[in-house]
């Protein structure tokens, strides 16, 4: 099942079920008990909705090279732990959005990458519970300002810009994206990135355990597992688009002000 | 004013205004509107209630060697912009705490810092407005995991571990804390770090309009502004005070696992 959160017509913001593979129309249910079905279900066509993002993280944690390729492209080495750093909320942005990002830099570059959203509150998880713990799924965009995150120590100027973290359309069960589900870019409809899920460095569960080592996630939050080869840069007007097999496609603008 | 946020007797997270210099009582007034007095106003002995984080930060932005004697003890220099950093909210810990920490660890130091909370919504702040986006002033411990810290290129283990950011005991308003608020620690009545506020590298006003050209700033955020020199490690079992000029003491307990 695929889950998403929107504000319908007048105002409102609702959850609800992806009932189409195209994306042109959602149900909502409860909000809350997205398995239940409310007495006042309802289908919005999509073109009536404004899709938010499938998740309200007080944290996203995000991982560096976790692809060989990418590590390679960058000139790095794949470390011998994860490389972890940190998104704030501000950087939170919808499906369906024109983000506007920073004005005056020379690359701000895309990176495609599988999100995994947490479903409870959780610490000091091991690698074998850490199924438990997620809710799901999405796509997610670790957009990175190249000018500043070169110069900086840790990368905040380079990765916790406002809109730096477009993630949707929607959050897909686990047991909907497979084991080696593919992850593509697309800019302006040309294919830039292709990789699978299945050539990560560290597992999800890896990941959870060795971040639930150190903090509490909570639900909603997320954790970005790295980005396969081909990530460049994006200019004012330019559309992306990350598709990863069981989710869906995130599609969003780019707006580089002057 | 000293504004204090607590947990009742009856277990009601109430605002209140702080009364006494020595911290014996607690009066509330209307929540979220500290200034004004309630109809149910009623003082709290200080004992009777938890004092919890005076702020409820989205994100803590914090600064790396803001004061040159500390950036000297550390052996390394000066940074040429303000060195960011991001505590999110699983650091946050209250005053009257005892915090457990990470267990297994060589070196967990202490750091004491006076530390902004935003009052507004804010982007793109100048430093002549920047006085009008605090709220105002609390007492910070930036503990640092140095085992970590030094092994990783963003300081997600070494800073944004649970219980990392101690705060409080209450939100000063700007004027009460002068230009050169003296900022002590102690650790079990022996004191370890004594600077002023007038050292800082980078001014809150400056600090401000630097952070606010990448993202944006939301009421309760904080900002912590860096540590003069004399940092160094705790044990199970210390007591922490961070005392300064304007505010108070802020006051914690430390527990390290076995």
């Amino acid at each position: 099942m695929k889950r998403v959160r929107f504000r319908d017509p007048a105002g409102t913001i609702r959850g609800g079920r992806w009932i189409t593979e195209d994306e042109t129309a959602y149900v909502t249910t409860a909000l809350g008990e997205p398995d239940s079905v409310a007495a006042d279900e309802h289908t919005y066509p999509a073109d009536d909705v404004d899709v938010l993002s499938p998740a309200q993280p007080t944290k996203t944690v995000c991982i560096g090279r976790n692809y060989v390729d990418h590590a390679d492209e960058q000139d790095a080495d794949v470390p011998d732990r994860p490389l972890l750093f940190l998104k704030p909320p501000n950087t939170v942005a919808s499906h369906g959005s024109t983000v506007s990002l920073l004005a005056g830099k020379e690359r701000i570059d895309h990176e495609a990458e599988l999100a995994v959203v947490i479903g409870e509150t959780c610490h000091d998880v091991s690698e074998s519970d850490a199924e438990d713990v997620i809710a799901g799924y999405t796509c997610f965009n670790d957009l990175s300002n190249r000018d500043d995150q070169r110069r900086e120590t840790n990368w905040v100027r380079g990765k916790a810009f406002d809109n730096a973290a477009p993630m949707g359309p929607v959050l897909a069960t686990p047991e909907e994206v497979p084991a080696d589900a593919s992850i593509e870019l697309r800019v302006n409809g040309e294919q830039r990135q292709s990789g699978s899920r299945e050539d990560m460095v560290f597992s999800v569960p890896e990941l959870i355990a060795e971040i639930t080592d150190y903090m509490t996630l909570e639900p909603g939050d997320v954790i970005a597992t790295g980005t396969p080869a081909g990530v460049g840069p994006l200019e004012d007007g330019d559309t992306v688009e990350i598709e990863i097999e069981g989710i869906g496609t995130l599609r969003h603008g780019v707006h580089i002000p002057e």
